[in-house]
């Protein structure tokens, strides 16, 4: 057992769970990334300027990033897909940015419509632009475990993308267990296999929990000496390969669990999880983590 | 990590689920655990001899056991608080018993009202009783991580009681983490304290999901080599410290983490997941269970 002393925690609800909700006012999100952003959390993913075509739910990025309260020392990152989608990042004032791409060739045709060698090779002017205005970039991985049309991802597979994204220049790897199938051992194995290729220090884990295996799994990549997740505030974000199941797994359960393994997140779980209300009563329906529940209920 | 090639379920959703949710009918918990039956579990907690004014929920336990199907190989066990208890489990056809004291002197106080040592004399003679025929006696004990009174148990206070009911004539241990509060290391150290005094094969977990920490505890239970684990179909149960919490660790979820751990369990997921829908449906709501819901989504 190796657990870091630090986890920072990269807060994905207004982005990745957002996406994946119904549409939210702009005022909502403004509103939502104020209140994380006075929770101790020190990245705060914000906006996606993706074709509004594919994510109607990230149309209004730019106005969201451009109309909340900055904080100094925390990251207020961006999805980008393309240089155009770079620009409008570098215009809301994104001071991070991420690129995409898939462990799973189908995936990535489905998802990206590209080869996974030719998303890189479209990232790469990306990075390069990048690097020239000092905005960090990281890579987001995706299928890290299965892919829904593939099945099982082989673990080879993802270190050598994870090893050619850092290459590339991305400061960090988000493994995401994207339909979270994924279970511990399975975990173990993947991260054994990429950490021979990219240090530990370099990766983050991003875990679904459709079916439940979430914790255990961050519960896994930790005892690994894992210390950046990705997670989202009241759970928000659905899993799109799985109508009515859920998505990303909450910020306030990791940070519970986190607690108990004496891990210092820097987080205040009692403020987060009132973020996790507000947003949640905007979408009409509780926070989907468990410990938010339990807090409220005490 | 010394996981074991197969775990025993015992299935609680019957009796310590029902019990904390509105009541059913007898003949819906009758179908029911028919329809776990033919699962593939091989034991099922069908019942509760405990007084109806205290929990009404149970008051049909006598018609429930002697209206189901009983299938050979398979446990139909029951609570029984006392003498009368055991007396009415015995009519009912219970080829099993369970007795309940718990690792905290206030909540023992508070919930059987008298001490941990005097709840200990009291089952003396239902587990002599149960000897005399044949009845195996399941022994539970509460709050192994915390209680909701009295705050963090000590490791060697459940050590200490464990040893008990087993020198008393319990062939199992069944170690509650009543409210959930429990994280993985935790779990570990007072595991490592209670094996020290009794054979970890005659221990079993059970967890409640309260705090969205079930399923590492069981991962990091399962990882020394725990081999028997509670759970309740479509996560029955609430939590009755905190109102609108979620109780015990769902079997749909347990089942699929055993598999990919590839650990056998004998019992099939895709039908205890229909079981699952069937008594959930009664109660009006989904089940609480992630992998029930990614599955039926599938």
């Amino acid at each position: 057992m190796n657990f870091p002393h630090h986890v920072t925690i990269v807060e994905v609800g207004a982005r990745d769970g957002l996406q994946n909700e119904t549409i939210v006012s702009t005022q909502n999100k403004i509103d939502l990334i104020n209140i994380l952003s006075r929770t101790g959390l020190t990245h705060i993913e914000s906006g996606s300027f993706v074709s509004p075509k594919w994510v109607p739910q990230m149309a209004d990025s730019l106005k969201v990033m451009q109309g909340i309260e900055r904080h100094p020392g925390i990251i207020y990152s961006a999805l980008t897909p393309n240089l155009r989608g770079l620009e409008q990042a570098l215009e809301a004032g994104a001071n991070q940015i991420a690129i995409f791409t898939s462990a799973s060739e189908e995936f990535c045709q489905r998802n990206i419509n590209c080869t996974i060698t030719e998303s890189l090779s479209r990232f790469q002017p990306l990075v390069e632009l990048a690097r020239r205005q000092n905005i960090p970039v990281r890579g987001y991985l995706s299928c890290v475990a299965d892919c829904p049309y593939e099945g099982p991802t082989k673990p080879q597979q993802v270190a050598s993308i994870a090893a050619t994204l850092i290459e590339m220049g991305c400061y960090e790897i988000s493994l995401g267990d994207t339909i979270g199938t994924g279970t511990p051992l399975r975990v173990a194995r993947m991260l054994e296999c990429v950490q021979n290729q990219v240090p530990i220090d370099q990766l983050a884990v991003h875990f679904h929990d459709t079916w439940g295996q979430a914790l255990a799994n961050i519960y896994q990549a930790l005892s690994m000496g894992i210390s950046t997740i990705d997670s989202s505030v009241a759970g928000l974000g659905g899993c799109p390969y799985a109508k009515g199941a859920s998505g990303n797994v909450a910020t306030e359960d990791v940070l519970y669990l986190c607690q108990g393994l004496n891990i210092e997140t820097g987080v205040d779980l009692s403020l987060l999880a009132q973020a996790g209300w507000m947003i949640s009563q905007v979408l009409g329906r509780q926070p989907n983590s468990k410990a938010s529940l339990a807090l409220k209920s005490h």
